[in-house]
């Protein structure tokens, strides 16, 4: 029966990868956290550290990833649009998965974001059973997707994201209304249209609204469950 | 912080019911599965009950529900729009499930689908710990949306479905290409738009292209391997 034999379509090529996650691992599990700004995809990745256990987890955000800015002078760094891919040192997160996936401890930097600047200090990051990545662009780098075993997408509708957006900026970064519309419309959207939606098309699963969606933590957070109880049994139990 | 205290929005009315689900349960818990034709909905059903032993599996496909059409002369029967909510009893549906919630057996009508009618026999559903649904349409009906503790779409491009609506039947069922293509533009494209995708919405979870999406099963399959041990657990292990 043809139906049954289609090949899974088009660019979701990890699809195979799947498949070891059925065995005893001894391979930590990286999952990917993508969806646009407002889209409560920190809300996810945070609320799943505190289920499974934080010590569990090696935690690496992609905005930790910026590229050091200091040497343009100011108005050149105002001018950088920071939700372009190419603002983010992805090359440097992929050697971090890999490290960490090999058993390296590796050195996560710091970003300075009033400065546009790598600050001198780095957090130093051990290997876990869980490698979390979060950041809106994780699913736009194919270099970076072939790392993820699981990618998920935090899908969100535009206004409620926005309105997020700007009751974060207002409040907590005491940003102007008109600023927050302004960067809205000249980058954070154009950028979310590029290249954030498209790479929806990339997830294994869609979750809608992310933090405040309790079902969809349960499921993720009974696999995870699942893979620590399968490394336990795999050390002989306790 | 008013950002974190935005309530969840709109529609997605059963985000509370997914509290109860970290509790040990001696209640059945409800699945639906739904997703355009072709979209691969019924392959993630078959999948769940195969990983999870069909014996834990009281599976209660929308379309037995078809309504009995033979009273009516066979060309208005030929007419009926089957991809419409109101060809289905959904109501019976619902009392099925809030019967098979209760402990109570119930009887699954079957549907002839040459005939457009109910067969005489039924099948006997027993109550089980985990209860399935599924069809196109079981996220656009409130009462039964009301009664799903897990929500799932099952989202597949639309070439894609008709592909393998058209593979389908014409191997399986010896239709014509011509009368797949009529049925799918006059009833099964409007009705997709009108009541399938926008039921996509009360979804708590999206899988993309359906049973090949073995991450997706994965997690699917631990929440409910989570579920069934805990049931163990409860009855004092074995």
């Amino acid at each position: 029966m043809i139906f049954r034999q289609m090949a899974p379509s088009g660019p979701r090529e990890a699809r195979a990868s799947g498949i070891i996650l059925t065995m005893t691992r001894t391979q930590p599990l990286v999952i990917g956290i993508a969806g646009g700004s407002g889209s409560g995809k920190t809300t996810v990745a945070q609320a799943l550290m505190e289920r499974v256990g934080p010590e569990h987890v090696a935690f690496l955000p992609h905005d930790a990833y910026y590229r050091d800015f200091s040497h343009l002078p100011p108005e050149e760094r105002a001018q950088v649009n920071y939700d372009h891919p190419d603002s983010l040192e992805t090359p440097l997160l992929v050697e971090h998965i890999r490290g960490l996936r090999a058993g390296r401890v590796i050195e996560r930097p710091v970003y300075d974001f009033t400065r546009h600047a790598r600050r001198a200090e780095t957090v130093r990051v051990e290997p876990r059973p869980i490698i979390l990545v979060e950041g809106i662009l994780i699913l736009a780098e194919p270099e970076l997707r072939r790392q993820l075993d699981i990618k998920i997408y935090v899908d969100t509708d535009a206004d409620l994201r926005f309105i997020r957006r700007l009751l974060r900026d207002v409040e907590e970064r005491g940003r102007t209304v008109e600023s927050v519309i302004r960067q809205y419309l000249t980058t954070v959207r154009p950028m979310h249209l590029e290249f954030v939606e498209p790479s929806k098309r990339y997830a294994d699963i869609i979750i809608p609204e992310g933090g405040f969606n309790t079902v969809a933590l349960d499921m993720l957070t009974a696999r995870l469950q699942a893979l620590l109880q399968s490394l336990v049994s795999a050390d002989g139990g306790s």
